[in-house]
């Protein structure tokens, strides 16, 4: 996280950082735009901007309107075009080009979605994926081998986990690996239809080799998922009509042909009949089988293994979160600058028509979103933090690894989310003009639809969040009697770091005073805030685990269906906890913002947000006691208050994230409308100045009292 | 509506209909699906039969993958080959080859969207827009004249109605129509860029001519807004290069270009440069202009003249609604037959993996959206209903009108806004697949996400609806000052007619018992969820406009702003009556249904969106006390119970509505997971009977205990 400050830390300075700046009054605070601009590129700053600049060349845009075959053909060419801006390559070794560098490779890499949210999954599908695979599960033979061809791009390569008949179950996937001794090699092999590879990025076309998951089976024994490397095309041989290369022998595929958005990116499908593949090829850092067909593996446990293994491509989530905020800022950028510009209806003057901005609802759909655009933004900066801190080994331990696994699920989850509601609603806010193309929005709408379920679908990740807050939970209890743990108050220290749900109970009940004015004043409390959002993801963690303890001793059946009929309530376990990260991480960003107007605006921002949230789950809170009627009105009143407050930051407020009309390209963002607007208006103030207004027959009816028709002599024009 | 029974109404029946049959059990009732098919088929059951059957032929199927040039000339051909078979012409005079059946072409018109939402459009263009404007603007004379080239589309046409500067604030179109009376003509004239009429269907390359909405001058005097009949293209002339006959002179355009969705329509945009239009081509309905200038209308107030040309057009809404009710059945239809076929995980046996839609969060994604599709089905046909009487002249009162407008602009919104909803979360519950063209709905979510916004945009619509609410409230309370309008205690008669809020005070509190499985019962009594429903909107009504009143007296500025920072409430309040609107029009049809068993499991789906209104809005009745705590967690758990009741019937309930795979085009939707998953089981069944299954090393380390790597001689292939 970077300061804009080099101000020297005074005595007794800890946490605020610095001592406040006299705050700002409500009339006076305003955004330093260019300076909240820079603090927000964050810790690789200069990277993400540099990469940012990349998105804004037109070379690297979206051109509307092209085929599925040119679109795809393009971002190819683009793909090969970053190669040299050595961007790309951040993530690998020193050694082979590279800097070691994972976390401002992601800071970088999720830029690209401004550019085509295509080109961002293709690159992410090459090096995110296909690369990463070689990095991080071979060993450094393998790496030294096979990643320069796979890092610039003379073999494009598809990463080939998923099945048809298998998405988030991959551990149950049907492709198998047979070690045969006499030859060493192993053979991969598709038994039926469901157990194709599919939906893989490249494989529809570009493809030459693919990194292919599948079940190694040697002497007997199946040792689980392992990841290999095949060359599935010829690239010596003549490209079919599509302009692949014919696949090698054994091998097969289909094109998953067009799709709901991505088009650039070619998905398809792949199946071996028999395939061999030399011992050499099995990606060995975490399994290896020798000669002979004795398997090794430095972690004993299939289970561990094989979460270890996947655990190492978390970078795609991190990055889709990165990714979904970007495309949630466009949208509410383009959105923002329209509605700052559109007027319709006349409204107290009954000449001047209202700026769409300065109507409650139209306020009510967007400056909420900016809210938690900046709450996911914060926090996702605390989760890129957090895999650099794994990823370049500055603190791998597991628990730290599990934290990384746990935030990236539940913020990936929330954002994407986040960002097809946005998307849809600023397309909304945007009227007839946010439904052409020429105006971007529904292209990344559909772009970023299929960020819901890829790389992890939302639902199972939540049920992994849910799972790991209930093994936490569980841990604290450990020996602990079902009728003790019932009358335990969980006491632990606060723990205010993104990754970890503070499970203090907020045990100081907050006093819920009849005076409104007062109990808004505490709801602006960041304290109380905290306490609130803290207290409900604690107690429902607390009462499913209490609902889901008699699993435990049940017949595997019974524990399902218990299981089963908590499902929805661990999904909202697990968004309540996510909402609690990204509270957290705002929090915990006003600390470093200097310009004290910025503050003050970003902390009217962070209170918008948590009280989005307590607004969101209000029927919990009232449910559960935790808030009275009376302040459950508060939290309604206050939320509508603290909208009408930021509408005038509003401009401001999307300025700041630092995307130009490179980025934006859409025309309704442009100026073109307030141009139309002043156009009009000019137009109406000279007819009125020129006396040749035809006055309306509304007015002379008025004029004219009850009369019905107006007589040749009353006509305005006689 | 029809009924499927033709058994004579016995001695003492009246509503319900009939006698109830003997209810089954929960176990034994059954949906009917062919009856209940045939029954949902409604009123004009044959005509909708018949357009259904039109959608599933081929010719009419949405080619994926074509460009916009190409879907917008097979779209035009389509729309040329629906005129021989003669529905589209069912709502024009007898005289002219129609059958004067407003409500059997409405019918009709609404299944087209199951063959290409853009088919849809482009007809609603034509013969909704166009042609319907020549029908309900023009007189018999101009019926004569215009239609039969409009009918038979050998004049495509453009409604040319909303300009780049205004869509919804249709009053304030800045185009004028100036009369001109030394050569009898209206001059038409486009004053500035925002003027430019946009987004018209057709306009950009086939239409020859348009309907257009101008600001109708003589005399000095502004008339208001009219429509006038202006040829716009020279059909004599060379076609450009996209097809397009050239413009006529003075008439300019520009092509929308390729939008989110719809792209078999083509949109555009036009502008007039003094434009003569002869005086006989004033759609003179409503409003005429003699030689000499001299305006006449029929009807003297130029704001009610406004509404009433206005209003002649809400049959767009009314068929938007039952496209988007359509829209959404084909969603769930599709991704209900996935979920009941695709497996995932493997469950309590550790063999089998478990059909998604057994899991409580995938159940819980679609059966509620299952109740919700069925709801507005009906509320839709009691719409038609309704739309019928007043446009076949059946019962055309002012009164009517009115209610079909606030109707149609209530259930319109609120569809339009399921749709999107269901569609984004249907393609998300097939996940990777759902993404996918050939599996169908992004395509519909991408066509349907403009219905949202256009012939009204869903917040004016509900804020329209809002004030409607407004004004029938403050008609009951005429004379009475506001001390005593406080104290008043609305009583009145229920009317559960659909296009009126009931409002019945629930006076009689809901007894709120300790006792849950008491509160699940009265929760699944109609009564109580009417009572709640009912309640929740009059309470509601009377706060807004409570919180209103000041604004009477107010100064306009002080009023638009007290207007303003009770908009969003004003848009709950519209929403909250298309709720109950919805729940009545079901209750109401759940007495035609004639089988038991249906009728049971339709009274659960009933059910099921009572309690999924309560739930949504569970905040609303904690923090106004019309429940208590223990009530609302009655409410979230009998939801969930019987969510899971109706698990068994959702194939039946969505096989009901009657789309087959000629409608639904989703190659998921064909039975072909189901193949996949039993191949795949079927060849594990065979492994393990075959003896040559690898033995996981998970099992294997199980049953070696404590050791860590197999030796050679444990090895299981040995």
């Amino acid at each position: 996280m970077t300061t804009t400050s080099d101000r020297p830390a005074g005595p007794g300075e800890h946490t605020p950082a610095r001592t406040p700046l006299p705050a700002p009054t409500d009339e006076t605070a305003t955004v330093d735009v260019d300076a909240l601009s820079q603090h927000l590129l964050g810790r690789w700053a200069d990277l993400r901007a540099a990469a940012r600049a990349t998105a804004g060349e037109p070379e690297f845009w979206r051109i509307e309107g092209q085929s599925v075959a040119e679109h795809r053909a393009r971002v190819l060419d683009q793909v090969k075009a970053l190669v040299p801006r050595k961007q790309v390559w951040r993530a690998f070794p020193e050694r082979l080009g590279g800097a070691d560098d994972p976390g401002g490779n992601l800071a970088g890499f999720e830029e690209l979605v401004a550019a085509d949210p295509s080109l961002q999954i293709k690159a992410g599908v090459q090096w995110g994926l296909f690369a990463s695979a070689i990095l991080h599960l071979g060993n450094p033979d393998q790496q030294d081998r096979l990643l320069p061809g796979a890092m610039d791009v003379s073999v494009p390569g598809a990463f080939a986990m998923t099945e048809t008949g298998h998405g988030s179950d991959v551990a149950s996937i049907a492709t198998t690996a047979t070690y045969d001794p006499d030859t060493e090699e192993f053979v991969l092999h598709t038994p039926f239809r469901g157990a194709w590879k599919d939906y893989l990025g490249n494989a529809a076309v570009h493809a030459t080799a693919a990194v292919v998951f599948a079940q190694l089976v040697t002497r007997g024994v199946n040792h689980g998922v392992h990841a290999f490397y095949v060359p599935i095309r010829d690239a010596d041989g003549t490209p079919t009509d599509t302009g692949a290369f014919p696949f090698l022998p054994g091998i097969g595929g289909e094109d998953d042909g067009q799709k709901g958005g991505l088009n650039g990116v070619d998905n398809g499908r792949l199946h071996f009949d028999q395939v061999r593949v030399p011992r050499a090829d099995l990606l060995a850092r975490y399994g290896a089988v020798a000669p002979d067909g004795t398997y090794s593996s430095p972690i004993d446990s299939p289970g561990r293994r094989f979460f270890t293994m996947l655990g190492s491509l978390v970078q795609g989530r991190v990055s889709l979160d990165g990714a979904a905020v970007t495309a949630s800022k466009l949208g509410l950028a383009i959105a923002v600058r329209y509605g700052n510009e559109r007027r319709q209806f006349t409204g107290a003057s009954s000449t001047e028509e209202v700026t769409i901005l300065d109507y409650g609802t139209h306020q009510h759909r967007l400056v909420p979103r900016i809210a938690e655009a900046y709450a996911s933004h914060f926090a996702h900066d605390r989760l890129l933090d957090l895999f650099h801190s794994v990823f370049s080994g500055e603190e791998d331990t597991p628990e730290q690894r599990e934290d990384l696994e746990t935030t990236a699920a539940a913020l990936k989850a929330t954002s994407t989310r986040f960002a097809l509601d946005t998307l849809q609603e600023t397309r909304e806010a945007c009227g007839g003009a946010g439904f052409l193309t020429e105006n971007r929005i529904t292209s990344l709408h559909a772009d970023m639809d299929v960020y819901a379920t890829f790389e992890g679908d939302n639902t199972v990740l939540l049920q992994l969040v849910a799972k790991r807050l209930l093994t936490d939970y569980g841990k604290s209890f450990k020996g602990i009697t079902p009728g003790q743990m019932a009358r335990v108050v969980v006491e632990r220290a606060t723990d205010a770091a993104l990754h970890r749900t503070p499970l203090k109970r907020a045990a100081q009940a907050i006093s819920d005073a009849g005076d409104p004015r007062r109990a808004a004043g505490q709801l602006r409390d960041a304290d109380t805030q905290r306490a609130l959002l803290t207290d409900r993801v604690e107690t429902m963690v607390e009462e499913v685990a209490l609902a889901l303890r008699p699993a435990q001793k049940a017949d595997p059946e019974t524990a399902a269906h218990l299981f089963n009929t908590h499902q929805v309530e661990l999904i909202e376990t697990a968004k309540a906890h996510a909402d609690l990260l990204r509270w957290e991480a705002f929090t915990k960003a006003l600390e470093l913002v200097e310009d004290a107007g910025t503050r003050q605006v970003l902390t009217w921002v962070r209170d918008l947000f948590g009280l989005s949230l307590l607004e969101r789950n209000l029927a919990w809170y009232l449910v559960n006691g935790r808030m009275s009627a009376q302040r459950a009105r508060t939290v309604t009143s206050y939320h509508q208050r603290v909208v009408a407050r930021l509408r005038p930051h509003a401009q401001d407020l999307v300025d700041a994230w630092g995307y130009g009309p490179e980025h934006l390209r859409a025309k309704i963002a442009t100026g073109a409308e307030k141009e139309r607007q002043d156009e009009a208006r000019a137009h109406y103030r000279a007819l009125r100045a020129s006396g040749d207004e035809p006055v309306s027959e509304k007015s002379l009816r008025a004029k004219m009292g009850s009369r019905l028709t107006p007589t040749p002599s009353e006509d305005a024009s006689a």
